[in-house]
């Protein structure tokens, strides 16, 4: 299977937006079993669109397209391929339709020129975008006057904005595929989320005892990101079920306390869970995160059930009025202490009526920074019921790394406690 | 001057990890004036490296590949280069030296592996890497097999790891670009970055004004994002600046309300700044987007001189406690309404004693709408010294695209009132 992906505009050949639908397009088709063999990325010009979709579909079984679907002067990609493989353009009801809620359920009126969005190309399935206006087009291109004598090809364009992509990518072309070019045998993939341990620590533990069951044929891989290492445990055919789920096995008996999640599933979505299995309710007092740790609890939804407040203490003062930190803890330890980052904690707890309490003080830099303190030192305190713990740990990172390597270990150090609290009491 | 870029990587294709090269190399490209014509990548197997490769040289004056330096296995690129232009490999002393003392400097034994990445194809030119051990390598490819008849092409290979590509690039690919390419015109470029106009709205306004520096050669651009549409002017010639400069004013006299920074600054960046030059301070009082503004002003380095404290006040117990919003009017008006807003402004400005205070109430869904207030309802409060306003939005989309669109919004209220406050005077 020859899957290949062609992203459209030329704010990404200016080096202006991060392709981040490479990424995520490669990631859910590796998933599925369907690798992409060859990404290409081309400016909006005619020209190097229609060549880039001539050369895929000379190659590939399934071609993806993204962006050129929208309402402007650049977005030319729904024409360029109809004319390419010969095809009419025709108004589709159903889109227009829609097109026109849209506008109607926002009460905005309808630009004009959003009307060349419910063009489509004859014997062209619609896909449906509930999030915009620019359908997702996908033909089978059949018979594929790029490579002939061979299977059909099929072509799906998708909208570029992410919001767009994303649901539509799941909802509609992942059914798709799976019915119009199933895999020839069975895939298996799965990904263990860890945190609190290095890639290459990782490595050193499960790496000599997977080895029987990589010269079998699983395909073990690692990716690192800032406060988290994914290990991928992927096979084919029909044993592949058994040797990921004994691979799995081997994996969370020797690192299984740090896995916090498999698949997609974030730190945050775990701590939401497990906090509201427990009927138990959260509040936070961050400093140097300024709001990481609540924006990614709030991301989750249902999260309103569980956390009743956060509060962002910048400034000393506050961590007084809000939190009722100490003028002499601050005076004598300083504002990045332990003994601070504890009376946050407790603050929090007590003032908010919470379970639990999560606290952070530190240094995000690029600035502040001492020979004892450096720039990346931070205290993490938690208040529960049975008493408060603070840890110290030194990110040496830019901010924004900063803040999402601290909010990963506060959300860690939230994730174990909640485990080991047999039964929470009510405050 | 058609410049093609070549990522090599197996962890791409499985959408293991961001391409970052991608937006970095096209932007410090395009800046120079060689916009980027074709990304391409691919696995890091020789037959489609080799295929890549060959068919950029058949193309391209300048051909860049990232990746497949290093000394493991899957590192193939010198290799495959050297016998693709029919090339010898010889060791070159002084990389041999340099990745010697390297190891020594660091303490740690030299791995035999990594003398490999001594070998040079013969007349490439070696680009230093004084942050690794693998260094680039550029060559004049003359004759080019790949296109007979035209100008000889350059191919450069840079080493994978960013903290070792973008000083090779600055430093040593930089100038020798300018040195054996030189452009033939002059190249500008400037990115306008709106908010509170949409994508359709934004063309109408400006599109057919511009019509007439568009048929001179301008190139004309958008990119929508949640809550932001940007607007590209290039142009290249003699007579570019002024094109684009002209371009630039007639945009400003059309939407230059909406404008709110250029190239690539953040709205945060400029509330960070606007607030830093007026010695004025922030406060926050956030429910619906639960930290997402907090986190983003806290990005800003700098932001802990202006922010003093950031709530995010979740339940109505909270919003009484921190913000002192009246039992009353969250009775008769619910938690989501313009009473609340203006009342949680207000505290906020009060309780921490900030000279602009902002808020936001409203209802992320996906559940808790209701006929009157449905999902994506949402207010938005500002105090500051002159009195309190607030507005209502509406912004149906998924949870997190509805905090990104409410916090642009929000950050958008805040920087026109300090821009029409003349004096802020002190609580």
């Amino acid at each position: 299977m020859i899957v290949e992906l062609i992203n459209t505009g030329s704010e990404l050949m200016l080096g202006r937006v991060l392709n981040t639908h490479q990424q995520w397009l490669c990631r859910q088709l590796a998933d599925l079993g369907y690798v992409v063999t060859r990404q290409v990325a081309v400016p909006d010009t005619g020209s190097d669109i229609e060549q880039a979709v001539k050369e895929a579909l000379a190659r590939a079984d399934v071609v993806i397209a993204t962006g050129g679907l929208g309402p402007t002067s650049d977005d030319l990609t729904r024409d360029l391929v109809a004319q390419l493989l010969g095809k009419e353009l025709r108004e589709d009801a159903a889109v227009l339709a829609h097109i026109r809620s849209f506008f109607e359920s926002r009460k905005r009126p309808m630009p004009e020129r959003t009307k060349v969005q419910a063009m489509v190309p004859d014997g062209a399935t619609v896909l449906h975008n509930p999030h915009g206006t620019a359908p997702g087009l996908a033909m089978e291109v059949k018979p594929n006057p790029f490579r002939p004598g061979s299977q059909p090809s099929w072509l799906i364009m998708l909208p570029g904005p992410p919001r767009e992509l994303r649901p539509m990518f799941t909802d509609t072309v992942t059914p798709l595929l799976q019915q119009v070019l199933p895999l020839a045998s069975r895939f298996v993939c799965r990904t263990l989320r860890t945190t609190g341990i290095g890639e290459s620590v990782v490595q050193e533990k499960i790496g000599d005892p997977l080895q029987r069951w990589v010269e079998a044929g699983l395909d073990l891989g690692y990716c690192a990101r800032p406060g988290q290492v994914d290990v991928r445990l992927a096979a084919r055919g029909g044993d592949a079920e058994r040797q990921v789920g004994e691979a799995e096995a081997i994996v969370r008996g020797l690192i299984g306390p740090y896995i916090y999640g498999v698949e997609d599933e974030d730190l945050e979505t775990v701590i939401v869970r497990l906090l509201t299995e427990r009927k138990a309710t959260l509040a936070l007092a961050e400093s140097c995160t300024g709001g990481c740790i609540a924006n990614r609890v709030t991301n989750v939804p249902g999260a309103s059930a569980v956390l009743l407040a956060g509060l962002v203490t910048y400034s000393n003062a506050a961590k007084q009025k809000f939190l009722g930190v100490h003028a002499e803890t601050l005076d004598r330890h300083g504002a990045v202490s332990k003994p601070v980052a504890r009376e946050m904690a407790e603050g929090a707890r007590n003032q908010i009526q919470a379970d639990y309490a999560l606290s952070v003080t530190g240094i995000a830099g690029p600035s502040g920074g001492t020979p004892e303190k450096p720039v990346g030192t931070v205290y993490i305190g938690l208040a529960d019921p049975s008493g408060t713990i603070a840890e110290r740990q030194f990110n040496p990172y830019d901010r924004e790394t900063f803040k999402q390597v601290t909010t990963q270990q506060a959300l860690e150090l939230l994730r174990r406690t909640i485990l080991s609290d047999s039964v929470v009491s009510p405050v």
